[in-house]
C-alpha cells in the first residue's frame, strides 16, 4: 500500500537517499514499479534521531498529507539535516483519511515505527484490536489507520522488552482475531521499529506473499563490486539500508529479504533470523 | 471552545449571514468577544441539506484545517449555493489535532451534529466511553474528538428515535463516566443536531454554567420593531437562526438561551423545553 | 500537463461525469492513458455557474492543492449541487509551485478559463508576456502560471468581445515572443474558455502536435447507438461535454477534435471552426 | 500586519525562543500584544543556516500555510535541530493569498530576507515595482506579496554589495513609485536580511511611525543583572536576538530600536546606524 526506507549508519543527509536517485523513495512517490499500487501520493512521513543525540532520545517527525513529490518542505529539511537513522514513508491510503495523524513513523517515547500492508478486513476487527491496547497507551492513538494500532498492540505485548517476540504476538493476535471474523488472510505487510539504536525490520503475511522487501548490500562489499562508483563515496562503511523497493538499478546493490523473516542491524551489519516460519 | 451557527428556513444563501455581516460567524473565527477563546481558528466546517432535496437526504460536507477567516472556497461555496438548513462551525481545539475529521458538522446518514464545549477529563475518559458505542456505529468514528464520540453516544442511545430523550441520556452517560475517573463537572457545551426537517438544540453543562446560546427572534416580530432595516429582506418569514454569539448588535434581535434548555425548530418556531433541569 | 472536462447542458450534478464512471476526471488524476504525465496530482479545480443563475453571473470555484482522487470537500460538493456548464481541472504541475492561486479554472468577472499545455520557455518569456498585460488587468493576476498570464492576455486582446479571435491574437503573441527568446515551438495546449453561455474550447499547438481534445457525440445519437445503455438517462438531449480525455470506452462516444480546430458551443450543437490553421 | 524574530549567536536550539516562553513567537501567532493585528494566523516561515555551514551555504526553509500555533511539524523541527543564525516568521495577511510562497523568510542564494509592515497602495504600484527588478532576478519572484518583491528590488540595487545602502535605496526606490501614484506614506516596516555571517535588520517608515522593534540586551550583562536566572543558561555569551516584540516579560531584557535605525550584527555585538534619517 505504501513504500518506505529505513537507514543506519555513519550520519548521512537523508536528501542522499530520499530524493538524490532515480527510484528514490519520493520518486517511487510517483512512480513505484513493485508497488501494490504505482502512485502513493497520499502524504508521507520523515523520522529521525538527530545526529549527536544521547540513547533514549525521541526521534523528531515531519508529516504532511502533500504527495512527497511535491513538498519543497522535505526537500529543505532532508537537504540541511545528517541523521544516523531515519525512516522515510510514502503513503497509498486504502481507505483511512488523508490526514497528519495517519502518516508514518509513528512514534512512542524513543521508539519509530512504520508499516507497508494492510490488516484485512480493518472495519471489522477494529474495535477487537483497539480495545485490546494497554489503556494507558490508549490515548496515545491519534489517528485512523491499522499500522498505528498494530504499533500499539506491539508496545502492549512488550515491544520494548524483546521486540521481535512482541511483533510476533503482535501479528498472531492480529490473526486470531481476524480469523474470529471471518478474515482469511488478516496480515501482511513489511514493519520496521528502531529505539534510535538498533533497528528491526520484518517480513511477513497470513498468506506467506508479503509485499516486497530488500536491503542494499555492504559497502565496502559494494565498492570492490563497483570501484568507479562515485556515488557510493557518499557513504560510510556502516551505511544500510532496508526498502520496500530498489532505489538502485546496479545489480547486486540490492537484496531481497526472504518470507517470514526479521533483519536485524545493530552496527554489526544485516542479521537474518527466521520470523514466525512454521 | 468553538463557535457554531446553524439556520432553518426559507432556502437562503448561506453567506448571507455566515460571511456577510459585522459579527458573522466568519468574523467571529479571527475575533469571538463572548467565546471562551477568542480566536477560533484551528479548522472549521459548513453542513448543508441542498435545497429542494427530499427528506432523508444526507446533507453534504464541507470541512477545512484552514483558518474560516482566509479560506476562499468557502466564501465562493456560501455565495453559490442556497440551503433550507444549515450549520456552521469555526474551531478552538483543545487538544486534539487539526484535521478535517475533528472538524464539526459530523454526520450520519441524513443526520447532522455540531458542538461548541467539551468532555472534561477527554484523555481519561475516552476509552470508556469509546467503547460505550454500538460495535456496528464504531467503525463510523473517523476523528479523535470528544464531540464526536458524544454524537455517537446519542446515536447508540436513540437519536433517532427521540433525539431529547437520547441527548439526556448521552449526556449523563458522560457525567457518570466522567465521576467514575474523578472528573468534577464533565460536560460542557451546547449542540445542535437535525435530521434535514427538524432542529433540536441543547444548552447544559454539569456545572450549570454553559457556554453562551442564543436564537433570533421571529423574523415577522423584527420587522415591526425595525422597518427601516433593509437588510430584514434578505430573510423570509419562517428564517430562524441558533447561534453560539449573536452576529447582530441590534437590539431585541437575538434572544438567551436559558441554562438546562432544548430549543426545538420543526416549522412552528422556536419552542423551549427544560432539559435536564433537574 | 493536466486533464479537464467542460459541461454544457441541462442542469447536471457535477459527480455523475466528475466522479461516477470509470475513467471519469478524477480517476484520471490517478492515471491518465493519454496524459504526457500518467499522475495529475497536484492539486485541481472546479468552477460552475449556478443553476438557475442570471446571465452575467460570475462562476464560483472551488480550488485545492490536494490530489483529486482523495479530495473529500470535492466528493460532497459535486454531489450536492446542480450546473449547466461547469469545468474540472486536474494539474500536474510543470515546475510552477502548487498553491489554489495557480489551480484552473481562472475567473475573471463572469469569464472561466483552463488550458492543459505549456508556454515553452516560461523563464525566459514570462516577464515580457507579463508586462504586454493591459496594467489595469494585471493586479488581477494572482498566480505564477503560464495560464493565467494567458487568459489575461487574452482579455487584454479582447476576449469579452470576440473569443475566436482574442485567443488567436493571444497565442500569436506567446508564439511572438517565444521566438525572440529562441523558444522553437512556444505554444502548447488545449483551452477552455466560457462567459456563462457560451463554451469555447481550442486546441493548437505551434507545433502542430497538440495534446489530445475530445468531445462527446450528441445524447440523442448515443441513445440510437446504445438503446441499453442506461447511463445516457442521466444526461438530457443538450448535455455536451468536451474533456482532454475520454472518459468511457464505449465506441462512438467520444469524437476526436482536429488539430487547429475551435469548437463551439451555444446551444445548437458543437461547431467546429479552422483555428489559426494557415 | 506579522510578527518576527532572527537569532545570531552560538548554535541554539530554535525552539528554546521559538517556542519556550511566555511570549515566543509562536504564542504571539495567536496573541500579539504589539502587533497591528492580535492574530498572526495567516501561515509562517523558520528559515535557518545550518550548524557549521560553510560561510555561503544557502539556508534552509519551512514554509506552512498553518497557524503556527498549531503545527506540529515546526514544533518538532524547532527542537530537533541546532543553528546559529535563524529567522522565524508569523503572518497577518494584508490581502495577498495565503500559501508558501507568500511566507516569509525568502531566500536568495545564501541570502534570508523578512518583512513585517507593508507596501501602501499595493494594487497601484505592485507593477511599476516588479518591473523595476532586474529580469535576471525576476523569475527567483515566486508568490504575490510586497515583501518579496521588496527583497527582489534590494537585490537588484546592490543588496549583495552593500545591504544598508541598497535597503536605502530600495525603501526610497518605494516611496518615490508610491508618490507618483499619489499614496502619501509608501513605506512602513521592519526588515532582517542575512547573508548567514551577518545580519542586518532596519526601522523605518515613510511616515515616521514604524512597527515596534526591539533587539535584547548582551547576555552577559543580562547575567549580571539576573543571576538567578536559569532561563539565560540556556544561551552563549554571543546569543543576540532582534524581534517585532519583547518575548520576555523581564524589565532590561529587551531595548527597542529607535527609528530610522538599522541594528547590524556581525559577531562584535549591536551596532545601531542611522538610517534614511534626514
Amino acid at each position: 500500500m505504501c513504500r518506505w526506507l529505513a537507514y543506519q549508519g555513519e550520519p548521512l543527509r537523508p536528501s542522499t537517499i530520499v530524493l538524490d536517485s532515480k527510484h528514490s523513495i519520493v520518486a517511487q512517490s510517483l512512480d513505484s514499479p513493485l508497488g501494490a499500487e504505482t502512485v502513493n501520493g497520499d502524504g508521507f512521513g520523515f523520522g529521525w534521531y538527530p545526529s549527536g543525540a544521547k540513547a533514549g532520545t525521541e526521534p523528531a517527525l515531519f508529516h504532511s498529507i502533500e504527495p512527497a513529490w511535491n513538498d519543497e518542505n522535505l526537500r529543505e529539511l532532508t537537504r540541511a539535516i545528517e541523521s544516523p537513522l531515519f525512516f522515510t514513508h510514502v503513503r497509498a491510503a486504502a481507505g483511512p483519511p488523508i490526514q497528519q495523524t495517519n502518516c508514518h513513523p509513528f512514534r512512542y517515547e524513543n521508539w519509530m515505527f512504520m508499516h507497508n500492508g494492510a490488516i484485512s478486513g480493518w472495519p471489522r476487527v477494529k474495535r477487537d484490536l483497539t480495545i485490546a491496547i494497554d489503556p494507558l497507551l490508549y490515548p496515545h492513538v491519534y489517528g485512523t489507520t491499522d499500522s498505528e494500532v498494530l504499533f500499539h498492540l506491539a508496545l502492549t505485548l512488550g515491544l520494548r522488552d524483546d521486540p521481535v517476540d512482541a511483533m510476533g504476538r503482535a501479528f498472531r493476535m492480529v490473526e486470531s482475531v481476524g480469523h474470529d471474523h471471518d478474515v482469511k488472510f488478516p496480515w501482511q505487510g513489511t514493519v520496521a521499529v528502531s529505539d534510535g539504536e538498533t533497528m528491526w525490520t520484518f517480513r511477513y503475511s497470513s498468506q506467506g506473499r508479503t509485499r516486497s522487501l530488500f536491503h542494499a548490500a555492504d559497502i565496502p562489499a559494494l565498492r570492490k563490486m563497483y570501484p568507479d562508483a562515485e556515488r557510493l563515496n557518499l557513504f560510510g562503511d556502516r551505511a544500510r539500508v532496508v526498502v520496500s523497493e530498489p532505489f538502485s538499478d546496479l545489480p547486486g546493490v540490492f537484496v531481497e529479504v526472504p518470507e517470514s523473516t526479521a533483519v536485524i542491524l545493530d552496527g554489526e551489519g544485516y542479521r537474518h533470523e527466521p520470523f514466525l516460519a512454521d
